[in-house]
């Protein structure tokens, strides 16, 4: 068995452009505890007002399996136990259980705290104690201990005495900085298992790119206990990843930490954090990324036709993810079957529907536009080629005004025109928080009426991308917009010279792709030419 | 002594999103021979005509260290190997040293290839000794060799043992599911070893998150062949990143491999091969990243104050990065005092313009600001409450009208309004290439007259991100924008919840910063207020 301690809310939040508000971590907090895992560190208790308010309403929270905990440092040099802010500060939380952090390099405590390194074993050891005096379990953070057991191997293990002494539960060796390797955590856990009888946790960063590996080695080695956060947040090159971490564990080292449910639901936790962190999701990622089972290559793409497991190195619905098959210009004819067999079972490769949409790809390709991303567009795209364009509406053409004025307020406003199924031409205007927003909402008066299914259509994402940099303000540029009805997410793309063009088509091909699933329920004008 | 093999122009191309030109090919493998990488491979020769332009010019190429090289796989089973397009593909391109693949796991050769394990053995064979009797030097990838190892350790070394016996001069192992550990990659590095006399190499992918691990832990087992890609491109979740690779097995395990001044080029060359792939440079990279030596926590930029090794792994300098102070809300002003002592070194934390560009910031940052990514923007807001605030122009307003016709073209026009250093009120219009561009050409012509050093100023990158996506399309927007004189880039942002707005506010900041920058030789107006 080995516990897992999420530290997102606190060390991830150190990450670069990563700030939770006290909203985002009880949200976290409930999809972690749902996860199963054991312990989640809130922040520091005493650094600002934000946390007080946290600690104060995460108390309430009815929660199935984990704990809350406060995170603070060992007393500061000049006060007793009993006088000390950061300690009151932990104490203060009610949390049954706190982690503090001590020092495990000589390095440390002589030019950062400024004590010698005998004063710092006392430190650590007087301000475990108090806190289990005052009833509470305690989990001891060995900062830098791999860093310190490379200087002098004694004194590191030396300061896990002291906390031990000190009455702490666990001993969590930390690699601060991030540059140790593999080997180098396998040594220092079995040397802290060997001295001591605790159980042993792991802290590792990814600054050599080995946080899931140096946590993955530790666990295999006899560690416990395991910290980490989702998405890898965390100061520098970040934290070790548990989105990585967990199925590794589970799935490979075959140990059971939670059970195959909780695991399928890793990949939407990882997603949610990266919303909630307000940062595009890493795709990339092992396990949780939409790329971590997608599939561009020809070679490869044939290979998994015939046997997933060729190129799949675990069944991705295991941590809920899914397989994928990308278009690209790497892609051949075979690909593109892969991709729309299930909608189109009566087409073969030499079929013209088949080379038609793969010609128009190549020159959309050309253009700028993607499709990795915007299976929607692309969607509607084959639907063109397949079975003839049935527009639900025709654009005419659009006007966007966007004024600023000398006392700073502006004024976007747009004008749109479309035919709509009735068969006439509707011109509507409308003001909007920006163009883009304008727009919209000129749109929805002249659709809604005879749609009332885009009501519930919104945008949730938004993305631009410059093209060609060499043209400047000039460039192209692709935008991706990504839409919900509440129920599935839909994302599309458009490419032009002009942001607002641009975001135009995109939102347009999100609303189309809205009535083309319910296509059934909703009425349709005449054929026209792209 | 590690050699590196590079595979970002083919297998790196297998990433989503990820596609190179000729051209941009031939610029990464001269910045890759100048960082003293051993072998640079190129690409499948057969597979497109751009392939074949390539290797056409990539032969002509004078480089110092590097070897290009072509990738291909063993014979396919109908054919003899001298009538086989993909061995004959192999040696029109010239090339003297050629990559071929082939099967370990009886899997593959049974369901990918349809052949029995013993004939996959005499392809092996056959094909490696065909392309070395007519005079290639041949390094063999030994796909899928620890998914084999794991499945009949027995059978994976007899496929070694067959490219052996075909004269290969290298055995490169891969782990091209990407899911081995890292102590499964050192047994089978092991057992290679111990039954082939050859050198032994590893390729590795990054499905677990241990791709960097895989590929350090191969070579502390014996392994001295290294492929990877740059910022780890590749299918899925990626292969194994060499700019984390190399500076550790460098750095860390002291093996010298490239020299101390090739070494400070690799956060350039990693930056570049972003940039040529258009993709977002990953900021978190180890080592390369603009994130992995910031310093954000109030008690670290404290502590590196004190002794830069208490939270830096390695010294950044040494490939070619930098420490970064970064300013938020969990930085204290002692962060701040970091970040402007250079600038301003009379003012301390008690200091009362301190004080206000602190608040001053905590404001814009709930505004949606971040100064993280726009030091030129954090410099002119500095340099406003510091200095007091002296506009090298004044801005008025600016209006902004883009019309799509019903014929598809479309039209942008932008006016502007700016008080110009003669006092008089300039009144000036423009079309543009979209509506930015409009703005851009527009405020141009006001300014370039009095201020000749914009000419030089281009916009060189340009990011939009939304930052409330509960409001949809009036969502509230950030705006990056990177510009460059040819000599310095710098970064500004903008803040609205109209596009257009928050980016004339970073375009407009861009051109205050190189105003600012040179503003001993550029005329100055009144102040004025904000």
């Amino acid at each position: 068995m080995v516990e897992f301690y999420d530290t997102t809310l606190r060390d991830g939040s150190q990450a670069e452009g990563v700030a939770f508000s006290v909203e985002d971590k009880l949200i976290i907090i409930e999809v972690l505890d749902e996860l199963g895992i054991r312990y989640i560190e809130g922040g520091y208790p005493g650094s600002n007002p934000k946390d007080i308010e946290f600690f104060k309403r995460a108390k309430d929270m009815a929660l199935k399996t984990a704990t809350i905990v406060p995170f603070g440092s060992t007393r500061y040099p000049t006060y007793a136990p009993d006088a000390d802010p950061n300690l009151a500060a932990l104490l203060d939380t009610g949390a049954r259980t706190v982690t503090i952090f001590g020092k495990s390099w000589g390095l440390h405590a002589t030019d950062v705290l400024r004590v010698t390194t005998d004063e710092n074993l006392e430190l650590i050891e007087s301000s475990v104690k108090y806190l289990v005096e005052n009833g509470r379990e305690v989990i001891y953070d060995a900062e830098h201990f791999f860093d310190g057991y490379a200087d002098d191997s004694e004194y590191a293990v030396e300061t896990l005495r002291a906390a031990a002494a000190g009455g702490a539960k666990c001993l969590v060796l930390c690699d601060t900085n991030g540059g140790r390797l593999p080997l180098e955590i396998q040594q220092g856990v079995k040397a802290a298992m060997s001295a001591l009888p605790l159980p042993i946790g792991i802290h590792a960063h990814n600054d050599a790119g080995m946080g899931a590996a140096n946590s993955v080695l530790a666990v295999q080695a006899g560690a416990n206990h395991v910290q980490g956060t989702f998405n890898g947040y965390g100061e520098r090159c970040g934290n070790a990843n548990l989105a990585a971490i967990i199925p590794t564990i589970q799935l490979k080292l075959g140990i059971d930490c939670i059970s195959d449910e909780q695991l399928q639901g890793i990949t939407g936790v990882s997603r949610l954090i990266s919303e909630l962190a307000n940062l595009p999701h890493d795709e990339r990622q092992p396990y949780v990324g939409r790329s971590a089972f997608a599939h561009k290559g020809g070679l490869h793409t044939d290979a998994i036709r015939k046997n997933r497991l060729t190129y799949e190195h675990i069944v991705p619905e295991k941590v809920g993810n899914t397989q994928r098959i990308l278009v690209s210009d790497q892609a051949g004819r075979g690909t593109i079957m892969k991709k729309i067999e299930k909608e189109y079972p009566n087409y073969d490769k030499n079929s013209p529907q088949v080379l038609e949409l793969f010609n128009r790809l190549k020159e959309l390709e050309n253009e700028g536009y993607q499709y990795e991303a915007a299976e929607a567009s692309f969607e509607l795209l084959t639907r063109k080629v397949f079975n003839g364009y049935e527009s639900f509406f025709e654009r005419l053409g659009f006007r966007v005004i966007i004024e600023k004025f000398t006392d700073h307020s502006i004024r976007s406003e747009a004008t749109v025109k479309v035919t709509t199924p009735d068969g006439a031409t509707t011109h509507t205007a409308a003001d909007g928080d920006g163009p883009v927003n304008a727009l919209d909402t000129a749109l929805r008066k002249a659709l809604e009426q005879f749609y009332p299914a885009l009501q519930t259509v919104r945008l949730i994402d938004y993305k631009v991308r410059v093209l060609d940099t060499k043209a400047g303000t000039g460039s192209k540029v692709r935008v991706l917009i990504e839409a919900s009805d509440g129920e599935i997410n839909w994302r599309t793309v458009g490419v032009s010279e002009n942001i607002i063009s641009a975001s135009y088509e995109a939102l347009i091909d999100s609303f189309e792709y809205k009535l083309y699933k319910e296509e059934d329920s909703v009425k349709k004008i005449q054929p026209n030419v792209l």
